[in-house]
């Protein structure tokens, strides 16, 4: 990533958008770490979070595994830049249970216009699941 | 598919294990329509499901995508099954705005264990995302 | 698409591309039929094209539902253009055994520099593999 | 894993099903290494891989990616096991070009019937493709 296109505000950027996702905050999801190409989130568990089995259903496991990609592809954007999901395919490792979720998205690859990122979401040490998505930038 | 391990009260199965996916209940997500093979959700619109842009966050599309296809799965496996998420993948399409989305999901192919499935989102006639995911049998 | 972006010459596009993908000539796959946001192709058995099992490699049935995403992707693209694969996922659904199979691609959204496509695989009547793909418009 | 079901011939069952994978020897692909959990796969650059614009075609990138998921898996397998692929992701992360391309199969999660699997191809030391995938066990 060359250094003139990188944004020197990478946090602010993160923790300005991220406070824009209402879904986030419904959800109760907070930044936990924000570095270049690395972004985490934590997520409490809540009764209302889960399937049929009493576990966390797949959808918050690709709310806070898609906000993490999404945003650790956003600190290697260049300035006012915004972030928007392509795709991304979740495989679901194990059962989603524990008080605490972490999902820890990074960048695999960082291109001008679309990145290749990953975010894996753990229970304590079990890994429960893992994304592989695609981010696009924006003009803001 | 075989007749005979088909199950004769899929509605009621899906109906019943549906009812105890809460996160189905926090979405507001409604059963539209089961047909062996198919399951259609209505989701109505929220502005606390939004990302940072105001359209529907991937995660809320994940979800009812993601529900689709296993109930979609669910109705072609024989009675006693539980149905689990192995993996998806879920393309974002087009914006995720309006009043009403339906989530239709569907069986390519039914296995003994493992069922292909799809979900289209639509927002009126427009796809706004499109899942392909692995769906998984269990006794129930 | 508006039909200004809308490249008259597709046909010839697409052929003139395929032409050159020396991985299809390998395989010896051939443009069964090509029309606006759809290609097709076909491939022949070989014994050497099988996996432990004696079924078509996935690697191989990824290979022509790729191009056949690919170019139906092409079809949509403005004069000029050449497309290149994002990422796609490939389920398979059925054991690949036949004499001949026919990869279906079309196009579910096009855009000015991504579209999202699917392919499936067919052997005679059966559905053996299913692909959703990501495609990137590119300045030829 | 339970050490019980583990197959303590492991690298003999991953050799003895590669000889059978006719595509590979097509491909001329190799067994680098062999590891619980871990493959490497290494294949040599040949020009008619290509797709058009001179790189590999994603089809041959998918063959290895997906054959070192594959025999990451098998070795965390009991004796006797077949492993078929059910579906898998591939993401293109930069222009496959080199003289050698190295595929590094590990397995993320390793259950009794359904395996998470990733492979990471590197062309040197730049990483060009990434596949996130679910590998079955079959009673061989």
């Amino acid at each position: 990533m060359p250094a003139d296109l990188h944004n020197p505000h990478f946090e602010e950027a993160v923790r300005e958008s991220f406070a824009r996702q209402k879904w986030m905050h419904v959800l109760g999801a907070e930044l936990l770490r924000i570095a270049p190409g690395e972004v985490d989130l934590s997520l409490s568990w809540r009764d209302d979070f889960s399937q049929q089995g009493g576990v966390l259903h797949a959808g918050v496991l690709a709310s806070i595994a898609d906000s993490a990609c999404g945003y650790a592809a956003l600190t290697l954007m260049p300035p006012g830049s915004d972030v928007v999901s392509v795709e991304f395919k979740l495989n679901l490792t194990a059962p989603a249970r524990g008080n605490e979720f972490i999902a820890r998205g990074r960048v695999l690859r960082a291109g001008k216009t679309i990145s290749t990122t990953m975010a894996d979401v753990f229970a304590g040490e079990v890994l429960v699941a893992t994304m592989l998505g695609t981010m696009m930038r924006r003009n803001g």
